[in-house]
């Protein structure tokens, strides 16, 4: 079917919801992976109920139309990519919280809505929604349920995975499944809402939520900022907190490179040259306790460390942290990566990144959610492709995290940009059978097609 | 194929690990849940390997016969019940532990092991696997991981769907799959470890598992008996200690035939007709500040309460409950029910058991894991068959769960015995759907044929 009949079919079903004014088709050709397709897709659909999502599916599977669902677009992974030839299906505006059980903790909602938005009415009831990605401010629940995603609370608190009880689904033909339960226990049947969780828009489309709420109950933080001479000494220091049973709230590490650029950024003092930082929070009723535990493991380890209770120095500390996206920025284009270690490898991977900087040349940034094993190393480029010396020195990182013990991606995701290697970490046996998986939910392979699996 | 002929290809790859004595075959067609198969199966293989488990699988395969996996066979649901023409493969001998590993708060176990086992091991580390199932000192890690097993502590420790990084699974074909990782984020490809847990031995066979420890550190316990006039109030008591946002680390709900029977087991003075118990108990850092909140809200509701920072007292209270199944045991056959519904709804639930129990002139004896909603009713028979009457009552029970907006099974699982509900709660697209996946690992249907999906 040609591409006017293609739309012609979702102007007569979906009327306003139909945008295909150039600004929206530019937009929807990228993510934030400074990855983008290669031209604009045929249009973008501004889905306003579960129906206009029903509708658009029906008319994708009966015209073979390839669909690229949509949050917020914040993605690192290429995952929201829409390209020619395909419909970009946007749940943004879909955005209402349909339910709030302080009882029940739990919350149904539309996938549209921002996490900070869920967050703040949430508040109100003294509830929160305990995942917590950097990007929160400005990506959607349900991009955080299609990409599994982590943040800096997750190693106490919890990763997506672990605060969801259901999602609503529409199924590549238009049929709507509810999958899951509003219990917080239940095994009955196969657990499809874990195997959407993660599940990069491949599947279905999720176009409702249960979710498992905490109280707010964070009460007093302590944070611990921590200064050592390397990034080895500081990953080791890090992997001792954890082996010691301790729990942070919050443990983050920055290296020096990723230091630099935040001090320049912020005008603050330049760092002393090899030093890395650890910005550590506890909280609840054991925080102090806690924090002088852990700022004994650090001083051991080699850390000069402080411990405070200032909200505002906290608040101080952990700016720096988050400044690390817009100081990358500045630096030139920026491919972020992701890979996870067990906590135990943290410092042998820091040494693999070295590695690979001496041999490629490269400085690689690097952070880590280090209560978690999981860093994010900075490739910085000039332009708007990835040059391929920079994929080689990428390749080497993820066989380097493989070899370790890790994965490719702890909260990013395959999208576009990993597919290449999905198969080295899962063996063929095992990326042939969940592709089989995916077959089942969308025979035709209409949803997100060349995402996650190369084909 | 033959029977012989089957048997005689097994003795060949398998040689001892073949058992074809009458009692094996005899104890393979049950497990605990009072149900048998029609009659005995071929053979038990006893797995000693992974090797030993491949050539079964691809026997089984070559031949098209139906292999029924079985760790300690104390499953309630008929899940792991063998019979005519079936192989019975049984991993309890398979019971090593391979790894421990404190730093990362992981171990990596054959399937076999037990429960309680596995965690004395690791009680030496200062570890523990937190899945507590009442079973534990009698079913193995596999078959927690197949059911997704709940216990006493999981409300605030979690089930095992919280408690796996990996597993390893060998497919009805006989290849051998490394699902997961040992990180503990990861979001590479679909999360088919989710999918396995709670799968009841239809996807494939669980011969290794990577386990999510804690250190041990409940620390001090204190424990809360309080006694209510009837069994509304106290389910709505429970009830409003979670909405309250209070976590007790147990909280048990026994019903007045629950007590009744205990306290005649125990030789304990007969309890006040009509009076319902409810024992809570509170660990860590905060156990007793917890525990006055909760005992606030509990006498707020209508309890009598008592607390006790006693170990001995606590111990004493929990063996009460410990001794529902004996005390069941003693009145008859028992048909071990297992419905979760949202916590607001215990006492509502509670309710529609009575009017169960007055439309069909029955006594159901029911507990309650109160903290997360999940209800096991007891119906009583004499005989080894359910009488009609018991499933058209289980019937509305079931009917009555899903009304609340609960669930068919807590932490059971589906078995042979609640097929037939099934699609009731799936609704029939999913069901297919799920089929469909089940097909994908399994795609001649050999692996614990007519569990799970009635066919
Ligand atoms: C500054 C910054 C900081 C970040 N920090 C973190 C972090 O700390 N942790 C983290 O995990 N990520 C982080 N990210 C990445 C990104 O924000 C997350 O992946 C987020 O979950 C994506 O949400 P989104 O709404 O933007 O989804 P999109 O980018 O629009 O989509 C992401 C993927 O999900 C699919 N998808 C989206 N919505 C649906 C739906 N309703 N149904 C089915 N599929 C859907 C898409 O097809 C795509 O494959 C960060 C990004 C930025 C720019
Ligand atoms: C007294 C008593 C108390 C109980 N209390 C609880 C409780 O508190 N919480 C709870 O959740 N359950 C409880 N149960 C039920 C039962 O103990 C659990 O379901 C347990 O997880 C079953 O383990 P098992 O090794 O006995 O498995 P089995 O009964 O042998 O098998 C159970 C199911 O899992 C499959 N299976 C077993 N091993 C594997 C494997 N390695 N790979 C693939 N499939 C496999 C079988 O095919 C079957 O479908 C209780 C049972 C009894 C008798």
């Amino acid at each position: 079917m040609s591409d006017r009949e293609v739309l012609a079919q979702l102007r007569a079903e979906l009327g306003d919801a139909l945008d295909t004014t150039d600004a929206s088709l530019e937009a929807a050709r990228a993510d934030k992976s400074g990855h983008a397709s290669t031209g604009r897709p045929l249009a973008v659909v501004h889905a306003r109920t579960v129906s206009d999502v029903q509708a658009t599916l029906r008319i994708a599977s009966g015209t073979g139309t390839p669909v690229v669902t949509r949050g917020a677009g914040t993605g690192l992974a290429g995952g929201a990519n829409a390209g020619p030839g395909e419909i970009a299906l946007s749940l943004r505006a879909m955005d209402r919280i349909l339910e709030v059980r302080p009882d029940d903790l739990l919350a149904v909602v539309e996938p549209g809505i921002l996490n900070a938005d869920l967050n703040r009415a949430l508040a109100e009831h003294g509830l929160w929604w305990a995942p917590d990605p950097a990007s929160r401010d400005i990506s959607t629940v349900g991009g955080n349920i299609a990409t599994g995603a982590g943040g800096l609370l997750c190693a106490k608190y919890g990763v997506v995975r672990d605060a969801v009880l259901g999602v609503d689904l529409v199924l590549a033909d238009g049929r709507l499944l509810r999958l899951g339960h509003r219990t917080v226990k239940g095994v009955t049947g196969l657990d499809l809402t874990s195997l959407v969780i993660g599940s990069e828009g491949i599947l279905g489309v999720v176009v409702g939520a249960t979710l498992k709420l905490r109280r707010l109950t964070r009460g007093a933080v302590c944070t611990i900022a921590a200064t050592f001479t390397d990034v080895g000494t500081a990953a080791s220091a890090c992997s001792a907190v954890t082996a010691a049973g301790l729990q942070p709230a919050i443990m983050e590490l920055l290296d020096a490179a990723s230091l630099a650029a935040i001090h320049d950024l912020l005008g603050l003092a330049t760092p002393t040259p090899g030093e890395a930082h650890v910005t550590v929070q506890t909280d609840g009723v054991a925080a102090a306790a806690d924090a002088a535990a852990i700022a004994t493991v650090l001083e051991a380890a080699g850390g000069r460390v402080a411990v405070s209770t200032d909200p505002t120095e906290g608040e101080r500390l952990l700016a720096i942290r988050r400044s690390m996206h817009p100081a990358m920025a500045r630096l030139g284009t920026t491919l972020i990566e992701d890979v996870s270690v067990p906590r135990s490898a943290l410092a042998a991977m820091f040494t693999r990144i070295a590695e690979i900087e001496r041999r490629y040349g490269l400085v690689i940034p690097t952070v880590a959610h280090a209560g978690d094993g999981n860093l994010h190393p900075n490739f910085i480029f000039d332009g708007p492709d990835v040059p391929a010396v920079i994929w080689e020195a990428a390749d080497e990182l993820f066989h380097a995290a493989l070899d370790l013990g890790g994965t490719l991606t702890g909260e990013h995701g395959i999208g576009a940009l990993k597919r290449r290697w999905l198969a080295d970490e899962l063996g063929d046996d095992q990326w042939e059978l969940q592709r089989q998986i995916a077959r089942v939910f969308d025979p035709q392979g209409i949803l997100n097609p060349g995402k996650v699996f190369a084909t």
